[in-house]
């Protein structure tokens, strides 16, 4: 399946199939001229052998290819990783007409294009998301970046890929907490963006469960391709348009604050959307079917549907005013209206966020 | 004066003026919403109070500011650097609605551009260059970056800034190193690409070398139309337009890394474009005639003609070689082929490059 993603920096397509990593290479070889390739990846992924697959593939399309991989987890995506990164394409001569692979996940995808977007002011990148959360979120709409020690994603820039390859395959290898943290966001496109989306989720429950790659596929496509509209829209976070994709996402950030980050992204995402779904409840904005029908899909799928332990209500809050999207320190929600649709509330008083 | 600047990805204004530092106040106040604003200046600067008269000038206009320094020179233009004030703006809790003037040279210009850039993935920034060279070049074309270890301005990105100010009676304090430094990139704009900025140059040697404000204006908007011609044909540089700009400039970079950056990047480029002439002159490309004219412009502004001391010849052309513009290690050059026309020519064997 092809998504195409059209913005008004670049166009490009988003290819969704099954055991076709091999495909790297010819997609690549189309965008000429490439004077080298390299695949940035981590230690984990590493150990399945998908990049050294697209390395190969890469190789095959005649193309020099070499591959770089950092430690896993959160902690490479940092200044200090992605001056290591900048230093050795340096010193490997790595010019303005290479492309950079990244193939891994969502730090694999936003290092790796943060590196592309600023070495020698930007060469071109290509993303193989191997996450489901990568796959269908943060690998569409060209936002990289890395952390500073206070704030997630604080540095980074608007890098779209020269193109999009997943292999819904690489989901057999995710551990399970990560699988479910993608199937968060998953949830989050059905409930805030799209009522057929929800539907085909709940219509789903067990070959999704045992990671059917069929069901994947088209869940994939129908996620980028949701979220390719909107970016489409607001490319830079400008229009206010881009905001819809954060349904929540509020909640969630200042959750994964207080956990320390030790609550995956998407089941932060998850305790969120029902968090969102609550306030919305109470400002009369759904009825509570709506809340009722959310729980039970999230119930369905393993999802949480709260903050688990003690949450700490005001620290909560004073992290929500301090969000990156908020302006001006006002609390700032994507509340949902009806299945499939949601819409920006401003104004809501700190007492009120919580019941 | 007002020089346009029409690029795809914005059009601004570069305002040329004379004791004008507080009008930016009320430019500024022209770009509504603007939550904060930060003044980003160097320690040599900051000296003469420009970084406070500009400040002054948007706490006039009612928007909060406050100044951030950082020590002189090209040392501050650092991963180190740019992650302080990273850390700094988000201590800070600036937002995405703030603004970052940059006051000084082409240090504080692209790093400070680099911050804004890539903080919470782009704000806005705008310009106020103190040195020539700056106010003629650095500050014109959206580049903005910093160094690593191994390469000058090897990290960085394309941002343009909502506007520029320039006011030359801050060439006044401006040590004369770095005034010839910057007239070396005005006489490259004559020789290359302008034969009447040349000919007003050879007519105004004396109030160029008492730094007339008047004539000064003039020759800084002159620069500045120039280039943002030629960066609006190619904003990115991916049409090979923008590389006529660098007339001597892959010489001038030899020199610069040669001598360990002991000579200011200005008067390398003098020495490379008089290099650049000679290899010219030995292509057929101009006549003796035009070699003369440009090295009698040279003497009679006192900038250099020549790289001081031994030249390590295969050294430099290998450096030429890893140019960050080379393309698969191939020697390029932008050679005169009139006065103030210019091409490039490529496929220069290594023994011809010096005569």
């Amino acid at each position: 399946m092809l998504v195409p993603v059209s913005l008004g920096s670049r166009s490009y397509e988003i290819a969704v199939g099954s055991t076709c990593l091999h495909d790297v290479g010819s997609l690549l070889a189309g965008f000429k001229p490439v004077s080298s390739a390299i695949v940035l990846t981590d230690e984990n992924v590493h150990r399945f052998g998908y990049a050294e697959r697209v390395a190969a593939s890469v190789a095959e399309a005649g193309i020099n290819v070499h591959v770089l991989s950092v430690a896993a987890g959160e902690q490479s995506k940092t200044i200090e990783t992605a001056n290591t990164l900048w230093e050795s394409l340096l010193e490997d001569a790595v010019d303005r007409k290479a492309v950079l692979l990244t193939v891994g996940g969502g730090v694999i995808g936003d290092l790796g294009g943060f590196v592309a977007a600023t070495y020698a002011r930007g060469i071109r990148f290509f993303q193989v998301p191997t996450t489901l959360l990568a796959q269908v979120d943060s690998s569409v709409g060209g936002k990289v970046g890395i952390d500073l020690t206070a704030g997630k994603n604080m540095v980074g820039a608007f890098h779209q890929p020269l193109g999009v390859l997943v292999d819904t395959e690489t989901l057999q290898t995710l551990p399970e907490e990560q699988y479910l943290s993608g199937l968060g966001e998953v949830v989050k496109y059905g409930v805030s963006l799209d009522a057929g989306l929800f539907q085909f989720i709940e219509d789903n429950i067990e070959p999704i469960k045992r990671r059917d790659n069929i069901v994947l596929q088209k869940i994939v496509a129908e996620c980028c391709r949701i979220k390719a509209q909107i970016v489409a829209e607001d490319e830079f976070e400008t229009t206010g348009r881009r905001i819809l994709l954060n349904y929540g996402h509020t909640f969630g950030h200042a959750f994964e604050v207080l956990s320390n980050y030790a609550i995956l992204h998407g089941l932060a995402v998850s305790m969120g959307a029902i968090c969102a779904a609550r306030l919305a409840l109470r400002l009369g904005l759904v009825d509570d079917a709506f809340l009722e029908r959310q729980i039970a899909l999230h119930c369905a799928l393993d999802l949480p549907t709260e903050y688990p332990g003690v949450l700490e209500r005001e620290r909560a809050i004073e992290l929500m005013r301090r969000d990156k999207k908020s302006e001006f320190g006002r609390l700032r929600f994507v509340l949902p209206t009806d299945l499939g649709r949601c819409r920006v509330v401003e104004g809501i008083e700190p007492h009120d966020v919580f019941s």
